[in-house]
């Protein structure tokens, strides 16, 4: 039986795993501008390294985290029990194993977790942004990853990996820097939300919104919309995991209630949901989730010979495309629909369907069948990157089987 | 393409609907005992009633009603211009045909639409019972059902019918007094939710408790907890229509926000949903939503071996169950496990699965498919019924093929 409860994905505690690790902040150098023509003036993004950068500066991997992620991708931070978000993948003998690649994780730009988002002070007023913090797009997030990137001294990245929204961002820096990354890892993503995906977000959004605590958005130094924000997330957590796991995990086990509203006996996955929202509020802002959640649905590189056109600068780019079968939230046929654009554009596509029952969540709980293939597509990468000696022309040299 | 609005829901505005109805009230004659052993000093039920009692009184089909539903299935009150949840259903010609049979609707024990509930009067203090109002369950619902229809000079019904939570009374109908029905027919239903089924319903109870308007259930004379039931509705609305339904009704439209709060610009799903909420609150009361999505997660006639034991008075009895192909949040495998329960009890058992786009809502939409079915269905249970003199002995006179 899998284990799905995120509260046990750290599998770095035993040897193998990284160890301490430490979030360091990086200030733009300047002013950064939207996409819609917004200025910010002044970003700063917390970021986490794993391994070495290689003297060629040809081995890094950036990891995007998804909505609910942060910089904290591996690892342990000091004094802390639970380990990074993508533990399980990254480290020595991981997927991204840090004894070959130069791993790079950010919190995303409007998020609230060390990276500049609408609980950061506006420089203009000194009072935390809220509501008049700008719209931030997916690609928005790309841009301030990609200023990072080049601060690291990475002028190309090897790969670019991530799961869920963080698919979304591996998506983008493919149509928006094809030139910077020889490989795009999207994991259980979509090229734009459905209808349902962005009705699951709105349910969210009104969740946090209609707390009273809210405020517009000006809760700051006041209470926090917790109730709002652990809604959303118990919403979220049903679409994290499949019917199946839920079934096999909670089924209708019952139990005594732990809080005192409502009545006197609940269901076990009742509790589980609870447990899951209330976590969620102490580490998570509410208006980053309300920012977060509409860059995710806002997010659309097209579909059909739209999204053919959006990814054709990927000529000759290897892309990995991995799905899970039983995630009902970024269904098998949209990383299917991404893995064919691209193939249409004559890249070096693979696409793998993983089969698993947990859902979702798989992306953050399958590390060995992610670990096979990963590991082999970014040997496969790096050494088609040296033979071509960085230029885009490693299929070429190959044989010419485009 | 089919209509999944339910503001589109009425057809009986033409030819063929019934025209005006009106919903009665019937006081229980005495204390009414529930299955906990409480007992509840006064019980008045909501019922409307449709069509004419033959004198043999054979003809008389019992409808439950949803989650969400009342008494007032087909036609319109005096005034309004929306007919009842079911009138695509029940009128003349329709598939419970009100020019052969004596349709009977009833407000569910528990509901705030005329029948007692969390927000009637408790007579031992005049008071609204709030949360003092004992826990319901779907055979205390049934169990009031049984003595309306005796008072409607009813012994043995013709059937029973109702989708989702009418079809967990429908097979409680078949559990607890088998001898009083000739046929059940249960649609888009289970016979016990799954974790998954009470996790969304978990989060609509908590989106109200959540309201701090709701005041632990006290809210009785002044302001609602409205916008903690608008979120519980809409959570609802999701599960009840097919992803695909949902896809080409909204797509990724966009619109300007109806609303002040929050950005500017919304997706057209956004705003659907809103509204269904919105409208929701009005003639929803908050406990009633808690009570009776208790009642249904609660509600567990077994599952494998224990469903087929529950079901072991159904032999002679017929079935008619009905699912639809793209319900997600009742799929038909659920309807399948019920069909196969009653069949192994000898049960003359017919399972139909419809196919069809609208989701959970098809059962309220999909009229003329169900029509075909039922219609066929019900003219048969009578001829059978009538051939056995009302017996139980209809299958053998026919040859018997069990």
């Amino acid at each position: 039986m899998k284990k799905i409860d995120r509260e046990k994905r750290g599998s770095s505690a035993g040897p193998g795993g990284l160890g301490t690790v430490e979030t360091k902040s990086f200030r733009l150098p300047g002013p950064h501008r939207l996409r819609s023509g917004v200025t910010l003036a002044e970003v700063v993004v917390a970021y986490e390294t794993y391994g070495e950068l290689s003297p060629g500066k040809d081995n890094a991997v950036l990891v995007c985290h998804a909505l609910s992620g942060d910089a904290h991708a591996a690892g342990f931070h000091p004094g802390e029990s639970r380990p990074g978000w993508w533990d399980r993948m990254i480290g020595p003998g991981r997927a991204f194993d840090t004894d070959k690649y130069f791993v790079i994780s950010a919190n995303v730009l409007g998020g609230c977790r060390g990276s500049t988002g609408p609980a950061s002070p506006d420089p203009a007023t000194g009072k935390p942004y809220g509501l008049s913090f700008p719209l931030v797009t997916i690609a928005d997030m790309v841009d301030v990853q990609k200023k990072l990137v080049n601060f690291l001294g990475v002028e190309k990245l090897l790969a670019v990996a991530g799961g869920s929204m963080g698919g979304m961002q591996v998506l983008k820096w493919g149509v928006a820097y094809p030139d910077s990354v020889a490989a795009l890892i999207p994991i259980a993503t979509a090229a734009r939300h459905t209808a349902l995906q962005i009705a699951f977000n709105e349910v969210g959004r009104q969740a946090v919104m209609s707390d009273p605590d809210w405020r517009g958005g000006d809760y700051y130094g006041q209470k926090a919309p917790a109730r709002g924000l652990a809604l959303a997330r118990m919403v979220g957590h049903i679409t994290y995991l499949s019917e199946r796991s839920m079934e096999r995990k909670f089924g209708r086990l019952r139990r005594p209630k732990t809080n005192g509203s409502g009545f006197a006996e609940e269901f076990e996955v009742e509790g589980y949901l609870r447990f899951q929202g209330d976590r969620f509020v102490r580490r998570f802002d509410a208006n980053s989730y309300l920012y977060i959640t509409r860059a995710i649905d806002n997010f659309d590189i097209g579909s059909g010979p739209a999204l053919v056109k959006a990814l054709s600068r990927l000529s000759d780019r290897r892309l990995l495309v991995i799905a899970f079968s039983s995630d009902w939230l970024y269904p098998p046929v949209q990383s299917k629909e991404i893995a064919r654009a691209a193939k249409l554009n004559r890249a070096d596509v693979t696409y793998c369907e993983i089969t698993s029952d947990a859902g979702h969540d798989a992306f953050l709980l399958e590390a060995e069948e992610q670990r096979r293939v990963i590991s082999r597509f970014l040997e496969v990468t790096r050494k088609r990157t040296a033979r071509a000696g960085g230029s885009s022309g490693g299929e070429e040299a190959e044989g010419g089987k485009r």
